[in-house]
Protein backbone atom coordinates (compact mmCIF):
# COMPACT_ATOMS: atom_id res chain seq x y z
CA UNK A 1 0.00 0.00 0.00
CA UNK A 2 1.18 3.70 -0.60
CA UNK A 3 2.39 5.41 2.40
CA UNK A 4 2.45 9.18 2.66
CA UNK A 5 4.83 11.01 0.12
CA UNK A 6 8.29 11.02 2.02
CA UNK A 7 9.91 14.39 1.93
CA UNK A 8 13.39 13.73 2.73
CA UNK A 9 12.86 10.75 -0.25
CA UNK A 10 11.60 13.59 -2.18
CA UNK A 11 14.08 15.96 -1.48
CA UNK A 12 16.90 13.80 -2.22
CA UNK A 13 15.21 12.88 -5.99
CA UNK A 14 14.88 17.12 -6.27
CA UNK A 15 18.49 17.55 -5.63
CA UNK A 16 19.73 14.38 -8.40
CA UNK A 17 17.20 15.97 -10.96
CA UNK A 18 18.79 19.39 -10.16
CA UNK A 19 22.66 17.96 -10.88
CA UNK A 20 21.42 15.81 -13.83
CA UNK A 21 19.91 19.05 -15.51
CA UNK A 22 22.96 21.28 -14.66
CA UNK A 23 25.64 18.67 -16.49
CA UNK A 24 22.92 17.87 -19.15
CA UNK A 25 22.32 21.86 -19.89
CA UNK A 26 25.87 22.79 -19.89
CA UNK A 27 26.79 19.76 -22.22
CA UNK A 28 24.17 21.19 -24.78
CA UNK A 29 24.36 24.92 -24.09
CA UNK A 30 28.01 26.00 -22.80
CA UNK A 31 28.46 27.23 -19.53
CA UNK A 32 27.40 30.82 -19.90
CA UNK A 33 24.44 30.07 -21.64
CA UNK A 34 23.43 28.15 -18.21
CA UNK A 35 21.02 29.70 -16.04
CA UNK A 36 19.21 29.01 -13.01
CA UNK A 37 15.83 28.93 -14.61
CA UNK A 38 16.83 26.97 -17.39
CA UNK A 39 18.21 24.32 -14.51
CA UNK A 40 14.68 24.49 -12.91
CA UNK A 41 12.69 23.32 -15.96
CA UNK A 42 14.78 21.14 -16.93
CA UNK A 43 14.99 19.32 -13.67
CA UNK A 44 11.06 20.05 -13.08
CA UNK A 45 11.06 21.74 -9.95
CA UNK A 46 10.57 25.81 -9.16
CA UNK A 47 13.62 28.30 -9.23
CA UNK A 48 12.77 28.99 -5.37
CA UNK A 49 13.58 25.23 -4.96
CA UNK A 50 17.01 25.79 -6.15
CA UNK A 51 17.68 28.75 -4.71
CA UNK A 52 16.83 27.50 -1.22
CA UNK A 53 20.37 24.68 -1.83
CA UNK A 54 22.63 26.95 -3.96
CA UNK A 55 23.17 30.57 -4.30
CA UNK A 56 24.56 30.15 -8.16
CA UNK A 57 24.60 28.60 -11.04
CA UNK A 58 28.38 28.08 -10.28
CA UNK A 59 27.78 26.46 -7.27
CA UNK A 60 25.30 24.11 -8.58
CA UNK A 61 27.52 22.63 -11.44
CA UNK A 62 30.25 22.78 -8.56
CA UNK A 63 28.25 19.68 -6.87
CA UNK A 64 27.23 18.52 -9.76
CA UNK A 65 31.10 17.55 -10.94
CA UNK A 66 32.01 17.10 -7.46
CA UNK A 67 29.56 13.83 -7.48
CA UNK A 68 30.63 13.14 -11.15
CA UNK A 69 34.09 12.81 -10.27
CA UNK A 70 33.58 10.87 -7.27
CA UNK A 71 31.78 8.42 -9.22
CA UNK A 72 34.57 8.27 -12.43
CA UNK A 73 38.00 9.64 -11.49
CA UNK A 74 38.61 7.05 -8.91
CA UNK A 75 42.18 5.45 -8.82
CA UNK A 76 42.53 2.04 -10.01
CA UNK A 77 45.08 -0.56 -8.07
CA UNK A 78 45.48 -3.58 -10.83
CA UNK A 79 49.13 -3.59 -9.09
CA UNK A 80 50.42 -2.14 -12.37
CA UNK A 81 51.40 1.77 -11.36
CA UNK A 82 51.85 2.59 -15.41
CA UNK A 83 48.57 1.14 -16.39
CA UNK A 84 46.61 2.61 -13.44
CA UNK A 85 47.96 6.13 -14.30
CA UNK A 86 47.04 5.53 -18.23
CA UNK A 87 43.55 4.32 -16.81
CA UNK A 88 43.20 7.19 -14.94
CA UNK A 89 44.44 10.01 -16.95
CA UNK A 90 42.40 8.91 -19.83
CA UNK A 91 39.43 9.02 -17.55
CA UNK A 92 40.21 12.38 -16.68
CA UNK A 93 41.06 13.60 -20.23
CA UNK A 94 37.13 12.16 -21.09
CA UNK A 95 35.53 14.68 -18.08
CA UNK A 96 36.69 17.51 -20.15
CA UNK A 97 36.14 16.23 -23.58
CA UNK A 98 35.00 17.92 -25.20
CA UNK A 99 36.58 21.37 -23.88
CA UNK A 100 33.77 23.71 -25.19
CA UNK A 101 30.71 21.79 -23.22
CA UNK A 102 32.45 19.69 -20.72
CA UNK A 103 31.04 21.07 -17.43
CA UNK A 104 33.89 20.03 -15.85
CA UNK A 105 36.61 22.68 -18.16
CA UNK A 106 33.90 25.11 -17.80
CA UNK A 107 34.08 24.94 -14.14
CA UNK A 108 37.83 24.94 -14.30
CA UNK A 109 37.77 27.68 -16.03
CA UNK A 110 35.27 29.79 -13.99
CA UNK A 111 37.53 29.30 -11.62
CA UNK A 112 40.82 31.10 -12.95
CA UNK A 113 38.57 33.99 -12.82
CA UNK A 114 36.82 33.49 -9.27
CA UNK A 115 39.04 32.78 -6.31
CA UNK A 116 35.95 31.72 -3.88
CA UNK A 117 35.03 29.15 -6.88
CA UNK A 118 38.41 27.72 -7.14
CA UNK A 119 39.18 27.09 -3.48
CA UNK A 120 35.76 25.36 -3.47
CA UNK A 121 37.07 23.48 -6.28
CA UNK A 122 39.96 22.59 -4.69
CA UNK A 123 38.57 21.13 -1.41
CA UNK A 124 35.73 19.15 -2.95
CA UNK A 125 36.91 17.96 -5.89
CA UNK A 126 40.94 18.42 -6.52
CA UNK A 127 41.99 17.82 -2.89
CA UNK A 128 40.69 14.33 -2.71
CA UNK A 129 42.00 13.68 -6.48
CA UNK A 130 45.27 14.66 -5.52
CA UNK A 131 45.33 12.13 -2.10
CA UNK A 132 44.52 9.09 -4.22
CA UNK A 133 47.12 9.63 -6.28
CA UNK A 134 49.57 9.97 -3.41
CA UNK A 135 48.19 6.90 -2.20
CA UNK A 136 48.18 4.79 -5.74
CA UNK A 137 51.63 6.22 -5.93
CA UNK A 138 53.34 5.30 -2.02
CA UNK A 139 51.61 1.31 -3.04
CA UNK A 140 53.90 1.75 -6.43
CA UNK A 141 57.09 2.75 -3.98
CA UNK A 142 56.06 0.55 -1.76
CA UNK A 143 56.21 -2.42 -4.32
CA UNK A 144 59.39 -1.35 -6.14
CA UNK A 145 57.57 -0.17 -9.03
CA UNK A 146 59.14 3.47 -8.75
CA UNK A 147 62.11 4.38 -6.36
CA UNK A 148 60.98 5.56 -2.69
CA UNK A 149 62.94 8.43 -3.06
CA UNK A 150 60.58 9.88 -6.30
CA UNK A 151 58.73 12.92 -5.20
CA UNK A 152 55.03 12.89 -5.75
CA UNK A 153 54.34 16.79 -6.28
CA UNK A 154 56.92 16.10 -9.01
CA UNK A 155 55.48 13.18 -10.36
CA UNK A 156 51.81 15.29 -9.97
CA UNK A 157 52.99 18.05 -11.85
CA UNK A 158 54.54 15.67 -14.82
CA UNK A 159 51.39 13.23 -15.53
CA UNK A 160 48.62 15.72 -15.10
CA UNK A 161 50.43 18.79 -16.64
CA UNK A 162 50.58 17.83 -20.22
CA UNK A 163 46.52 17.79 -20.32
CA UNK A 164 46.30 21.05 -18.27
CA UNK A 165 48.81 22.11 -20.84
CA UNK A 166 46.62 21.52 -24.42
CA UNK A 167 43.91 22.72 -21.92
CA UNK A 168 44.89 26.00 -20.99
CA UNK A 169 46.02 27.01 -24.24
CA UNK A 170 43.25 25.42 -26.33
CA UNK A 171 45.80 23.16 -27.99
CA UNK A 172 43.80 19.89 -28.26
CA UNK A 173 43.68 17.27 -25.86
CA UNK A 174 45.90 14.45 -26.00
CA UNK A 175 44.43 11.20 -26.83
CA UNK A 176 45.45 7.43 -26.02
CA UNK A 177 48.31 7.00 -27.84
CA UNK A 178 49.98 10.44 -26.67
CA UNK A 179 49.06 10.06 -23.18
CA UNK A 180 50.76 6.92 -23.29
CA UNK A 181 53.60 8.19 -24.32
CA UNK A 182 53.63 11.00 -21.82
CA UNK A 183 53.34 9.01 -19.32
CA UNK A 184 56.33 6.48 -20.18
CA UNK A 185 58.30 9.33 -20.00
CA UNK A 186 57.21 10.27 -16.69
CA UNK A 187 57.94 7.13 -15.33
CA UNK A 188 61.31 7.02 -16.84
CA UNK A 189 62.45 10.39 -15.41
CA UNK A 190 60.84 9.57 -12.27
CA UNK A 191 62.93 6.20 -11.97
CA UNK A 192 66.27 8.09 -13.44
CA UNK A 193 66.31 11.13 -11.29
CA UNK A 194 65.61 9.55 -8.02
CA UNK B 1 61.47 74.69 -34.93
CA UNK B 2 58.18 72.46 -33.93
CA UNK B 3 56.50 71.23 -37.10
CA UNK B 4 52.63 70.58 -37.28
CA UNK B 5 51.54 67.33 -35.23
CA UNK B 6 52.71 64.36 -37.18
CA UNK B 7 49.04 62.24 -37.24
CA UNK B 8 50.99 58.77 -37.36
CA UNK B 9 53.26 59.46 -34.55
CA UNK B 10 50.39 60.67 -32.60
CA UNK B 11 48.20 57.83 -33.38
CA UNK B 12 51.69 55.41 -32.73
CA UNK B 13 51.74 57.46 -29.20
CA UNK B 14 47.57 56.58 -28.43
CA UNK B 15 48.17 53.12 -29.01
CA UNK B 16 50.64 52.31 -26.96
CA UNK B 17 49.43 54.44 -24.39
CA UNK B 18 46.12 52.54 -24.70
CA UNK B 19 47.95 49.27 -24.41
CA UNK B 20 49.78 50.05 -21.18
CA UNK B 21 46.60 51.11 -19.82
CA UNK B 22 44.86 48.07 -20.29
CA UNK B 23 48.20 46.37 -18.81
CA UNK B 24 48.13 48.73 -15.86
CA UNK B 25 44.62 48.39 -15.16
CA UNK B 26 44.18 44.77 -15.33
CA UNK B 27 46.93 44.62 -12.89
CA UNK B 28 45.47 46.98 -10.29
CA UNK B 29 41.78 45.52 -10.52
CA UNK B 30 41.23 42.15 -12.87
CA UNK B 31 40.30 41.36 -15.77
CA UNK B 32 36.33 41.32 -14.90
CA UNK B 33 36.69 45.04 -13.23
CA UNK B 34 38.42 46.38 -16.39
CA UNK B 35 36.20 48.31 -18.95
CA UNK B 36 37.04 50.34 -22.45
CA UNK B 37 35.82 53.69 -20.05
CA UNK B 38 38.67 52.98 -17.61
CA UNK B 39 41.17 52.01 -20.12
CA UNK B 40 40.38 55.54 -22.07
CA UNK B 41 40.89 57.65 -18.96
CA UNK B 42 44.09 56.21 -17.96
CA UNK B 43 45.48 56.54 -21.80
CA UNK B 44 43.73 59.97 -21.87
CA UNK B 45 41.86 59.25 -25.12
CA UNK B 46 38.41 58.90 -25.71
CA UNK B 47 36.61 55.90 -25.48
CA UNK B 48 35.76 56.20 -29.70
CA UNK B 49 39.73 56.14 -30.12
CA UNK B 50 39.81 52.88 -28.86
CA UNK B 51 36.65 51.45 -30.85
CA UNK B 52 38.80 52.79 -33.74
CA UNK B 53 40.52 49.73 -33.24
CA UNK B 54 39.47 47.18 -31.18
CA UNK B 55 36.17 45.34 -30.75
CA UNK B 56 36.46 44.81 -27.06
CA UNK B 57 38.42 44.84 -24.23
CA UNK B 58 39.69 41.74 -24.40
CA UNK B 59 41.02 42.25 -28.29
CA UNK B 60 42.91 45.04 -26.43
CA UNK B 61 44.37 42.96 -24.25
CA UNK B 62 45.11 40.56 -26.06
CA UNK B 63 47.63 42.99 -28.51
CA UNK B 64 48.71 44.31 -24.96
CA UNK B 65 49.85 40.90 -24.51
CA UNK B 66 51.47 39.78 -27.51
CA UNK B 67 53.78 42.90 -27.31
CA UNK B 68 54.75 42.13 -23.97
CA UNK B 69 55.35 38.21 -24.65
CA UNK B 70 57.05 39.48 -27.68
CA UNK B 71 59.48 41.37 -25.69
CA UNK B 72 60.02 39.48 -22.61
CA UNK B 73 59.76 35.45 -23.97
CA UNK B 74 62.04 35.16 -26.55
CA UNK B 75 63.37 31.98 -26.27
CA UNK B 76 67.94 32.66 -25.26
CA UNK B 77 70.30 30.43 -26.81
CA UNK B 78 73.32 30.88 -24.65
CA UNK B 79 74.33 27.19 -25.57
CA UNK B 80 73.28 25.51 -22.54
CA UNK B 81 69.72 23.83 -23.26
CA UNK B 82 68.75 23.11 -19.80
CA UNK B 83 69.92 26.66 -18.03
CA UNK B 84 68.27 28.53 -21.01
CA UNK B 85 64.72 26.38 -20.62
CA UNK B 86 65.20 27.45 -16.38
CA UNK B 87 65.67 30.72 -17.64
CA UNK B 88 62.68 30.82 -20.01
CA UNK B 89 60.13 29.12 -17.78
CA UNK B 90 61.03 31.20 -14.98
CA UNK B 91 60.26 34.58 -17.48
CA UNK B 92 56.65 32.64 -18.11
CA UNK B 93 55.71 31.72 -14.72
CA UNK B 94 56.55 35.88 -14.03
CA UNK B 95 53.95 36.78 -16.38
CA UNK B 96 51.11 34.64 -14.93
CA UNK B 97 52.19 35.90 -11.25
CA UNK B 98 50.69 36.82 -9.61
CA UNK B 99 47.75 34.91 -11.15
CA UNK B 100 45.23 37.06 -9.72
CA UNK B 101 46.01 40.21 -11.27
CA UNK B 102 47.95 39.06 -14.09
CA UNK B 103 46.91 40.21 -17.78
CA UNK B 104 48.52 37.20 -19.40
CA UNK B 105 46.28 34.78 -17.31
CA UNK B 106 43.06 36.36 -17.18
CA UNK B 107 43.54 36.34 -21.31
CA UNK B 108 44.04 32.49 -21.01
CA UNK B 109 41.59 31.91 -18.97
CA UNK B 110 38.76 34.03 -21.00
CA UNK B 111 39.79 31.84 -23.38
CA UNK B 112 38.97 28.65 -22.10
CA UNK B 113 35.58 29.99 -21.85
CA UNK B 114 35.56 32.08 -25.49
CA UNK B 115 37.02 29.99 -29.03
CA UNK B 116 37.12 32.85 -31.15
CA UNK B 117 39.47 34.70 -28.47
CA UNK B 118 41.09 31.90 -27.78
CA UNK B 119 42.05 30.78 -31.55
CA UNK B 120 43.65 34.70 -32.04
CA UNK B 121 45.73 34.05 -28.58
CA UNK B 122 46.86 30.74 -29.68
CA UNK B 123 48.34 32.95 -33.51
CA UNK B 124 49.42 35.65 -32.00
CA UNK B 125 51.03 34.32 -28.68
CA UNK B 126 51.05 30.55 -28.21
CA UNK B 127 52.31 29.41 -31.79
CA UNK B 128 55.32 32.17 -32.17
CA UNK B 129 56.54 30.65 -28.78
CA UNK B 130 56.04 26.90 -29.46
CA UNK B 131 58.08 27.96 -32.85
CA UNK B 132 60.51 29.85 -30.39
CA UNK B 133 60.77 26.73 -28.05
CA UNK B 134 60.87 24.17 -31.13
CA UNK B 135 64.15 26.03 -33.11
CA UNK B 136 65.93 26.28 -29.70
CA UNK B 137 64.91 22.39 -28.84
CA UNK B 138 66.21 21.99 -32.35
CA UNK B 139 69.53 23.10 -31.76
CA UNK B 140 69.94 21.42 -28.64
CA UNK B 141 69.76 18.47 -30.85
CA UNK B 142 72.12 19.49 -33.11
CA UNK B 143 74.62 20.05 -30.72
CA UNK B 144 74.33 16.40 -28.94
CA UNK B 145 72.53 18.27 -25.74
CA UNK B 146 69.67 15.97 -26.43
CA UNK B 147 69.21 12.96 -28.61
CA UNK B 148 67.58 13.24 -32.45
CA UNK B 149 64.63 11.08 -31.51
CA UNK B 150 63.35 13.28 -28.76
CA UNK B 151 60.19 14.55 -29.80
CA UNK B 152 59.48 18.36 -29.30
CA UNK B 153 55.67 17.72 -28.74
CA UNK B 154 56.35 15.68 -25.79
CA UNK B 155 59.09 17.95 -24.67
CA UNK B 156 56.51 21.07 -24.92
CA UNK B 157 53.92 19.29 -22.65
CA UNK B 158 56.34 18.26 -20.17
CA UNK B 159 58.45 21.19 -20.24
CA UNK B 160 55.53 23.97 -19.53
CA UNK B 161 52.49 21.07 -18.03
CA UNK B 162 53.81 21.67 -14.48
CA UNK B 163 53.10 25.68 -15.04
CA UNK B 164 49.71 24.89 -16.62
CA UNK B 165 48.65 22.30 -13.90
CA UNK B 166 49.09 24.72 -11.18
CA UNK B 167 47.16 27.40 -13.33
CA UNK B 168 43.95 25.62 -13.90
CA UNK B 169 43.53 24.38 -10.57
CA UNK B 170 45.18 27.13 -8.76
CA UNK B 171 47.51 25.21 -7.09
CA UNK B 172 50.02 28.11 -6.21
CA UNK B 173 52.62 28.92 -9.53
CA UNK B 174 55.76 26.70 -9.30
CA UNK B 175 58.54 28.86 -7.72
CA UNK B 176 62.45 28.86 -8.94
CA UNK B 177 63.65 25.98 -7.28
CA UNK B 178 60.05 23.71 -8.29
CA UNK B 179 60.81 24.82 -11.86
CA UNK B 180 64.90 23.46 -11.66
CA UNK B 181 63.45 19.93 -10.56
CA UNK B 182 60.68 19.62 -12.97
CA UNK B 183 62.93 20.16 -15.62
CA UNK B 184 65.74 18.38 -14.68
CA UNK B 185 63.36 15.14 -14.80
CA UNK B 186 62.25 16.09 -17.82
CA UNK B 187 65.67 16.59 -19.74
CA UNK B 188 66.61 13.25 -17.48
CA UNK B 189 62.83 11.08 -20.04
CA UNK B 190 64.05 12.96 -23.06
CA UNK B 191 67.56 10.78 -22.71
CA UNK B 192 66.48 8.06 -20.98
CA UNK B 193 63.45 7.18 -23.40
CA UNK B 194 64.60 8.60 -26.69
Amino acid sequence: MAGAPDPQRRSERARVAILDAALSLCRETGFSALTIEGIAERAGVSKKTIYRWWPSKGTVLLDAVTELAGRTALFPDTGDFERDMNTQVNIVVGLYSPQDTSPVAALVAEGQLDAALAASIREQVIAPSIAGFEERMRSAQRVGELPGSADPAVALDLFYGPLYHRLALRLGLPDEEEIRVRIAHVMAALRATA
